[in-house]
């Protein structure tokens, strides 16, 4: 297959490039008879848009959603959904720069290896964090598919950025601040701290890592094909797809390799009729599979790559070693702006399993 | 497709359960003209094997491997490749206790309700570690190619036990010792005092998570294919699917997240002819892609949730919560046997990635 | 992907040569909960047995078929049910002959070619008629599954042999027939004639060809997925992995070349509440979805290309063309033993495409 | 997976409806460095377009096509090649028709059925005939590709329309008169009578069938991935995607159904340094694999279902059956409108073996 699909049953091929025409998808397998229009997509997609506020880059684009195939009178039909955005704003002057001083922390070089040179350099091209605008479109679909059908709430906020790590909240707080805040930090006050942090690293012309959370709620147990299909395998793959993504943990995750199993296993008690467990280190997945408890997992972005301050690279017609600077517009910090992708990933993820276990049937509503 | 399924052009599909009659996988792509003998893959399976020490389960099992097709003369025909152990050594007895009391940590209750009960319950079924041999089995086979093909080597071994992390080593003292220690650990120092916590532990009738560490070197620049199919969502979708991982991490991973743009960049420079970078916080991997730095990334095992100590669970017959202690032999630690899995995890995804980089061809070595 | 497996949900991947230890396949996707023993498959791999009379070659093989995982206590796990049949009789002495003189029908030279020369050359290895055994393992499960769950039937007869067409039947006399007769003629007239002819050709040392008739009743309105995996389209497929097929065709197939819109168009009528048509030129098949009429399709065999009179062919050692006898037993026409294969592919298809259409669940049964 | 995606390394994801927004395709795994303009495209997309003579419908669409990714400076990039055409000439108002009283020999009525009425019924919507264009689009870059890197030619022509089979040319003619008349026949002969007969059809109100052959040289030895994957099982799949395909046959096909295996054998003689067959009674095919010999296969085509005569159909709202006349504009037959649908749909299944063999490499040209 190929490396722009992802998903079974609810399949997203990515197309475009940073400083193309356009960056889009194609969505096949979706349920027909879901009720879906642009704002559905645009007001996901509006929560990824560059040039929201001070903490990310100062890039315009308008990334106004298109919907050109699968959707009739307002419903999905069950046809493949075509969604693109048109690429406005370019800047792409320097790329004979990239293309000559590859840019540490990027793809630009290995890119250029593997296609012989014909890969697209300008703003990255396919290697472009632009991409995961299609990740987005995937995600609206998938999170109002999963809400509809099975009561899924998924939410994301930016757990940490540079070092500081919100804590103290309850998820409906997480909820709720999200998207109220810049850095989409889960509490006001971290909001706050990140802020100025990432405000004083964009003026020392550098940037900043973080660790954004994820968590699913109302996911029906047994979500999951084992083995390698398994609920934490699709999601770290598809979190690993996202740029700058370094590492990924479920539940008590990392820390988890220095407990005991005696601290590490969920007892199960029963809550009324349910089944539930006391602790919930095993973030919601069990042998691949959703246990019905709420499901968590981190993902940790690397600090961006692009950086207003001086480098050393390659220059490949000289053959010396250059100093350098990223020409060009910038993330101080990929996390806020990622926030929405993850949880659009998630959602495609779950999405997925839910057609695969049979859980959503192929065609939703009434007529 | 099936969650029994990876790889796209090497693939391998395992079957088996932990108490059925065999354990296997069918390997499907693999070029003609390999040489391939059943010792090549019995000694990667000895590695894994239960029994070998006190720092493993007692069970004893031979887990002697058939190869069943796709060999002719002692050379890969092109052909699946069907390999497969038989289980011995079983005490399935306990099983009904399985079945009614779920083991905290396990799939079991997960499992009984995804597939209405009928799943093999015996020594945890389809979800048991045992499954492992077949990743095994096929890691051998790819490992082999992968040698003899671009020279590409794979080791992995116990960075972490129980909160003990080996340090101050080079790749090559850890190729060296990592089996010729109990605990698969990289120096001979971190072994002793793996091993000490370990009898420790089990003495006290709990267990240890820890990390295992896999570094590939002689990766050819450009493996992966961008978006969803990068290497490091392969990697990582493999490696959480060996049966306790619950995360996985790049370079320098999570801890990333708190470096600055300047610390975490990898400047490049010219090594002779060739372009290298300094540091190797990427682990080798840029935008999905390898790019010739060895490739390092770490995998994180809870501790093992098979414990001889009391836990509370919940009874399905009576309704009730009971106390309840794990039947069976366990092992105190799934670390040291899951490094050649993960070892063999790693050379599946390497060897799937250079058939479809066609970096290996579809016929190797000369009649 | 691999050119060994077939189907999405309801997946089949063989392996296994003509002359090696075993021939089997890996079902993975059935629904848990099917009471499945080895007699239901058993049963239907006798039905391609060779041996079994004069109108067949008189090689004596067993096919004994085991499960060796994938079913506990009698019923299906959900988990992959792997079967195979040992290989035994082989008479592998002529391979040399094979190897450097290349029989002419045979894929003998091609393989050759594509694998380098490591392909298995043995009774034609992997490029035999008697991998289709494992075509009927998975389709026996297959049938079971689809007759438990819709009431699904699969029939299928030899139409045509030597150029002898049976007619004047119904589907329910073609059933009652088929497997009462050597040649799995529909009717005892045909049968007689086809007999006589086979045997009157083998005594010549030549061989013949015919079209095996399939039709499946009880299928449910609205199987398939348009546009590539049409139902027309998987049963086509698979139908020409079936060696020595050269042609497929649905309802009138290549006469509607010749028919009208007026005649071949099918026109809708109401049967008490059910809408049917008047005929079923469509073959049960429209816009690649069944319609709810017998689903109805044939399939051209060439005459069976190993055969005992003198041919011409190469000598790939002595660069020269020389005359030549196939070595070893043949049957004068494949296509009395193809009828239980066509009926398996019919049944895999069926099945994977009901279960992607949410038809099938992924838990049958109660327990 | 999805119906609407074929292919495994040349993949072709294809969307859009008959009066939607768009018809289109996402093509993934074409090797970097082809040089491709949008012409390239739009010139075979020409010789699919309607209204172009009285053998065709008189519907005008432009159908230009427009690339919206992947192309970069004129060349491949690697990346995922987005193609679309807009709809224009769109007569919608009819559909209401189509829903209440399905079309005789249309997906009306199992399309409804199957998405729950859900469906985009305008011009029968995903089912329409119109969808091929986007099989011409990746077609049209892999007869580029296949030429370019292997000198292979592909070439259809319709064989036969109406029952007039044109006869006695060579593949050159063929070649050079297929799109030098309306009905793309290889004889001018041929082409006066079909055309003669399509006209008086016309004036009817009825329509015609006919058969496509196609032939495809240059092909190297060795394309096709047993047992599932033939190339024949490919082709086969492909062809049947095509609305108004119901049969396929390779080589002798059918006809070798009722030849003997002396009469059917390709024997093979040397052909100054290479092995050749005397005849090509496998169509190029031998065990699912190319013989290096022409590839030869043929396509019926049942006559056109929308015709201007009246027919019975159900109406759904009275549940009575009335007589109908299909409104809008009609092909009297599909066949020369289909030629470069076939031509495309043996490109893309060529191209996508080429490069699973490893005959194409993953960059092609130089910079």
């Amino acid at each position: 297959m190929s490396g722009n699909l992802v998903g079974e049953r609810f399949l997203l091929l990515t197309f475009g490039e940073s400083h193309g025409k356009c960056v889009g998808a194609v969505l096949d397998g979706c349920p027909a008879g879901l009720a879906l229009t642009e704002e559905d997509v645009q007001s996901e997609l509006d929560l990824r848009k560059p040039g929201q506020s001070i903490v990310t880059t100062q890039r315009r684009e308008e990334d106004k959603v298109e919907i050109m195939s699968g959707v009739f009178d307002g419903r999905t039909t069950g046809a493949p959904i075509m969604m693109m955005i048109r690429n406005a704003d370019k800047d792409s002057k320097s790329y004979e720069a990239i293309n000559n001083t590859p840019r540490p922390g990027h793809a630009d070089l290995v890119a250029r290896v593997k296609y012989g040179g014909f890969n697209d350099p300008r703003g990255g091209g396919r290697f472009s964090g632009r991409i995961t605008a299609s990740f987005v479109m995937g995600g609206a679909v998938a999170k109002k598919l999963l809400r509809q059908a099975l009561g899924v709430e998924v939410v994301a906020y930016s757990l940490e950025i540079g070092g500081i790590r919100a804590s103290g909240f309850t998820l409906a707080e997480a909820a709720k601040n999200r998207y109220s805040n810049e850095t989409r930090a889960p509490t006001p006050e971290a909001a706050e701290q990140m802020k100025r942090k990432i405000v004083d690293m964009r003026g020392k012309g550098n940037s900043l890592g973080g660790v954004v959370e994820c968590v699913a709620t109302g996911v029906p147990v047994g979500l999951g094909e084992p083995v390698f299909g398994s609920l934490d395998s699709d999601l770290a793959r598809i979190a690993l797809s996202i740029p700058a993504v370094k590492g990924v943990e479920f539940g008590s995750g990392f820390a988890s390799a220095r407990m005991t199993g005696l601290e590490n296993n969920d007892e199960y008690f029963f809550d009324g009729g349910n089944i539930r467990t006391r602790t919930n280190n095993a973030g919601g997945i069990l042998g691949g599979l959703s246990n019905g408890m709420p499901m968590v997992y981190r993902v940790a972005f690397k600090p961006a790559s692009s950086i207003a301050s001086k480098q050393t690279t390659v220059d490949l017609r000289s053959g010396k070693e250059v100093d350098f600077v990223v020409p060009g517009r910038h993330d101080p910090t990929v996390v806020p702006r990622a926030v929405p992708v993850v949880e659009g990933t998630t959602a495609l993820v779950l999405a997925d399993h839910a057609l695969r276990a049979g859980m959503i049937p192929p065609v939703i509503g009434k007529q």
